[in-house]
């Protein structure tokens, strides 16, 4: 972690700054360690600053044993605030005489961020650091390859333990409840994300809540799933069926399969984040199915479930090596239902090195 | 929900804007019944244009299904935009030709307004508009009154079978589990947060997640708890113990029963949500214990965990009648343990009516 601190301590001199205040809460957690998590816009939990000397990390005093337990160990010194936090953002900067500061404009709402520059009445300017902080975290530490080489291994475990047996009649929320068990019981903190499982129609809805919708012999059945370890995520999804598939889900999932095996071999360190989706549409593209493609690639995953690299189009970064992203194409036929297989991989200088191995059929 | 749109149209005039953009996921939920949720500052799934004659909601293409069954009956337009939101957000406005446009300034990061303010080029004022729509749901309509007998009810019963012949030994996760899955067999959508369990010098940390301690006879155990309907947070805490209590918590305990009986008899239309924080502490200063009083009385629940009113020192609203409220008075004592007892009830005009009827000791 405090290798951590020494890259984060960069962002200083890039953007001429004395020190950085973070609230995001994954950015916030992957320096101090603390692991409370604000759920919604208009909250926040905690602040961390930082200058050359000294990182700090003020969260409510209902929790101050719980971060003091996490963030102690990385170095920060740990102390309860005071409600307005904007207040004691403001008296923070102020007392440690910090004269350019920089934020996380893309976590702090206006109303805080107007509140703040009111308290501070000029005597600190507030910089603007943009996304540099989701830059620093898309390259994974070798902490972060060992622990997703493990999140990967209980997604897969827990993908064939729920799936064993899968019977026609059962219902998708029963599914989603047998994944979520096996998730737990194989070594998981819970499930990373609301599990999917949509058959049939539903399949044809990317982000579908399980219902009552009992599965049927033939057709497709969507499971996006993931684990979860010291708060970062897995990502798994495979597109299954009861008994043989209709002609319709072999021509669908076929394409799919080709548009994955396509992006697998285009990602590579160099490589711009766009090509790998502009490859993997090729593929869709000479099956005659471009109409039913309706999301990007994939996306890097860590202490969020979606992070930097993106892969869509219109993406013009370059991959550095040692990201972990998903793969994760879909076509999505309205009324009929869709496929979608996700897999997660390492990026390396001679190729895409996948962590996931949980089965899927090949129809290619 | 028609007739929260009418009242929500009152803020146009309150403003004096020609519509509002709303962001804030329980905000906009509130008012369209889309269901979609951001966890993270600098995610925006949808966002609602509400002006005096039309009301359309903009989310990302792969929801437009999910987000069409659920907002197209509260009469509401569903279209799919496309990124940047900050262009489908500018867009939307300057089609509209709307002068003034209110925005949540609590809920939009500094980064989203800049580029909304830039793609605007002057076409229209962003008047931000403070908690204007957390102030709205603050009163409970009879939908979201029926709603909460019946989520109260469900997290009774779910406490009930949980704790029934708890035995020393079972750790703090187990009865965590055991307490999410009576939840869900009572019929809760899922916690309405991450349940509590926390046993012994635990019970000192008002927040706690639940580990592998064994609970031990005599000794304090914390159950924070609550289930879900439609997205609507309960919220139920109860102290309970294996055996009988040892002294130091039978004083402890009596004394936080005291704070929450006084804080009950405050509560009424036309008070200040100030005084029965204040009328609570009393009873604890009584008791000599104040020094282990480390949080505020309670707050509304809603779509939100936690919503207005805020029972603190310091707040300046008074009750108008119709909130949903925790009253939660707690003690924690370093290295011992705590106690926090908590009830949901709606704020009268004669008194404060509890909805929870989960079974507590008394020592009073």
């Amino acid at each position: 972690m405090t290798e951590r601190l020494d890259r984060f301590r960069t962002l200083l001199t890039d953007h001429n700054v004395d020190s950085i205040v973070v609230t995001h809460p994954a950015n916030r957690r992957y320096l101090t360690g603390y692991s409370a998590h604000e759920a919604l816009p208009d909250t926040v939990v905690g602040a961390c600053f930082i200058d050359s000397d000294v990182a700090r990390l003020l969260t409510g005093k209902t929790n101050l044993d719980w971060a003091k337990s996490e963030a102690e160990p990385h170095g920060f010194v740990v102390e309860g605030w005071d409600r307005p936090w904007s207040r004691a953002i403001a008296t923070e900067i102020k007392s440690r005489g910090w004269a350019r500061t920089g934020f996380e404009d893309g976590a702090i709402t206006v109303a805080l961020y107007r509140e703040i520059v009111t308290e501070l009445d000029g005597a600190s300017e507030l910089v603007p650091i943009g996304q540099s902080i989701s830059y620093l975290r898309r390259v994974k530490d070798a902490e972060e390859h060992a622990r997703y080489a493990r999140i990967a291994q209980i997604g897969d475990d827990a993908f064939v333990a729920a799936t064993r047996n899968l019977t026609a009649g059962t219902t998708e929320r029963e599914l989603a409840r047998r994944i979520d068990a096996e998730l737990e019981s194989c070594g998981s903190e819970g499930p990373s994300f609301p599990t999917i499982v949509a058959s049939g129609p539903h399949a044809a809805r990317p982000h579908h809540d399980p219902g009552d919708r009992p599965i049927e012999v033939g057709e497709p059945i969507i499971i996006d799933m993931g684990a979860m370890l010291d708060g970062y995520h897995g990502d798994l999804t495979r597109t299954i069926w009861v008994g043989e598939p209709s002609p319709r889900l072999r021509e669908i999932y076929a394409a799919v399969e080709s548009a994955q095996t396509a992006a697998f071999a285009a990602i590579r360190t160099g490589v711009s984040w766009d090509v790998p989706d502009a490859t993997s549409r090729v593929a869709v593209a000479e099956a005659g199915l471009s109409e039913y493609l309706i999301h990007g690639l994939g996306h890097g995953v860590g202490l969020n479930v979606h992070e930097l690299p993106t892969m869509t189009a219109g993406a013009t970064d370059v991959f550095v090596g040692g990201e972990i992203t998903t793969v994760e194409p879909g076509l999505y036929v309205p009324g009929w239902g869709g496929v979608r297989i996700e897999d997660v991989g390492v990026v390396e200088a001679d190729g895409f090195r996948l962590i996931t191995h949980a089965p899927k059929a090949s129809f290619a």
